[in-house]
């Protein structure tokens, strides 16, 4: 079985088909948050802090990591903002974490500070990457996400895109590299803009899964861009993701609706042994009011009441009538 | 591909792998329902009336209509009273209809008066159902919901209850039923009691899509029975059931989550041509407070905005940031 091992200083997390969905918040990442960059540039760290908490007390399994802050220079500024932040970051909380950046540089400074088993964030198909990112996986044995494009771009083409993912997997290989340490992003295209985006990655998931037999994670918000009510669609796309065998994914946390799906596909997956987690979490639920469920909805205690219902299964023929 | 053809009067409906889910309505059916049941034999259907244009009103595809209004002598009862129950649903809302009952005679009697093209609900795999009930098929050319247990029960086994599929599509057969009119309910379980129920289903589903190339239906709800908030677990179910290729369920239309999910997976699965529904549906969405959604998230308009969004994709090895 496949088994991706993170770890942060105290603790260690496995990313496999058997596990609960590995959830890694997305939040630290000013890309597109010209606030937080400006804080980051200034060496304020207080949305830093607050977002790595939010997102750990949200439900977080591991944080991405990203310093990001401009496209000027980064090659210089990049390393030591990673270090202090990955730094602040690891001393706050102790999920594993992701080490996101396009500058080899600030990654392999982040290797050397980091903690327990970071996962690197991200090599793609290209050489010039290839050479650069896969000895440093080797060098600190540390897995890391592989981006299925290379120099010609993302291929709208998903046997392109399972292609380039084949060939990051047999050039890990060459390195030492196991296939369990490669976790694949097959890439998300928008279904706004790609009608068939998401039978695309449906199907690469299952070839990934059961053909190269690899972890798998993807930017999750991708698929909404451009729709109305982005986190209904996200939210359907977590179950249908992890149904189809993904493994983590790369998003926000402090979504209820969607930790809500991750749950509650975790019990549908059977990697939430005995729905011990869903019971936690839920036990007291109250909806809310002109929310998503009719206030009528009263929980179901775990063990009794509700005892009418399901009648479907008993009653054969009859229809199985909610309350 | 498969299709199966039910209609009303005036409206005739696909189910199909390339259609819409097909969302049966539940709600018309006194199991388990005290209240309607009393009303029902009293002559009242206020109750009725308002379920069914409630269903409607929410995007049900079908009714399913029931009269199981007693276990005493439903032979003498339940005909008549499926009948008026029929007459007034169809003369109140345009969608197909699914004649609900486990009384043979009740069947006919709701055949000959209903309009268009309606499924039956339910046969099984016991011999006394297969020889009352395929007839009838044959004799009016309507499909017919397949329930996966025979003479031994439910079996825990899936690869029994595809065995007992594949007989009733069978013996269909023998009467000159094609299986595109055979819409199998693959039985689902509470996952609450077996832990495996969603797996079981979802790897079913596959083989009654690719095997016995056969569209599918469940009582939906029954996955989540005896655990607490039942509507978190039904809804992540929706997405998860629908990607395995299921294509309708009986279920609630009138819960707002579930049927956002249905939505939402018709979009994902490639059903919802342009995103159409999703967009007429959702253009104005605003989140309830405390609800699922926070606050800050307002509604991205189709078209435009949100511009900063996706920037994973965008920027190969940086993380997607969403607001």
């Amino acid at each position: 079985m496949t088994r991706t091992i993170v770890a942060s200083a105290t603790r260690e997390i496995i990313i496999g088909f058997d596990q609960p969905f590995c959830v890694i918040g997305e939040r630290i990442n000013p890309t597109g948050r010209k606030k937080l960059a400006a804080e980051m540039i200034e060496g304020n760290f207080d949305t830093v802090i607050k977002d790595a908490l939010e997102q750990v007390a949200a439900g977080a399994t591991m944080l991405d990591v990203n310093a990001g802050v401009t496209a000027v220079n980064p090659n210089e500024t990049e390393p030591p903002l990673l270090v202090k932040t990955m730094e602040i970051v690891q001393g706050l909380v102790d999920v594993p974490l992701s080490i996101d950046s396009s500058v080899t540089a600030a990654i392999e400074a982040a290797l050397k500070v980091a903690k327990g088993r970071p996962l690197i964030n991200s090599v793609t198909g290209e050489e010039e990457k290839l050479e650069a990112i896969l000895p440093l996986c080797k060098k600190y044995d540390v897995p890391v996400v592989a981006i299925s494009n290379d120099e010609t771009g993302i291929s709208q083409d998903p046997d392109v895109r399972f292609a380039v993912a084949k060939k990051i997997v047999e050039r890990a290989a060459d390195y030492g590299i196991k296939p369990h340490d490669i976790v694949v992003d097959p890439l998300v295209m928008p279904i706004g803009a790609v009608g068939s985006a998401g039978l695309q990655v449906f199907a690469l998931l299952r070839r990934l899964r059961d053909e190269l037999k690899v972890n798998t994670t993807c930017g999750l918000s991708n698929i909404s861009f451009g729709l109305p009510h982005r986190h209904g669609i996200n939210s359907a796309f977590i179950p249908m993701v992890i149904g189809a065998g993904m493994t983590s994914a790369i998003m926000n946390p402090c979504r209820p609706q969607e930790m809500e799906m991750v749950r509650a596909a975790n019990v549908l997956n059977g990697t939430d042994e005995n729905c011990y987690n869903w019971i936690k979490t839920y036990r007291d639920y109250k909806p809310a009011e002109g929310g998503h469920a009719a206030p009528a909805a009263a929980p179901v205690a775990a063990s009794g009441g509700g005892g009418r219902r399901g009648g479907r299964a008993a009653r054969v023929g009859g229809g199985a009538a909610s309350e």
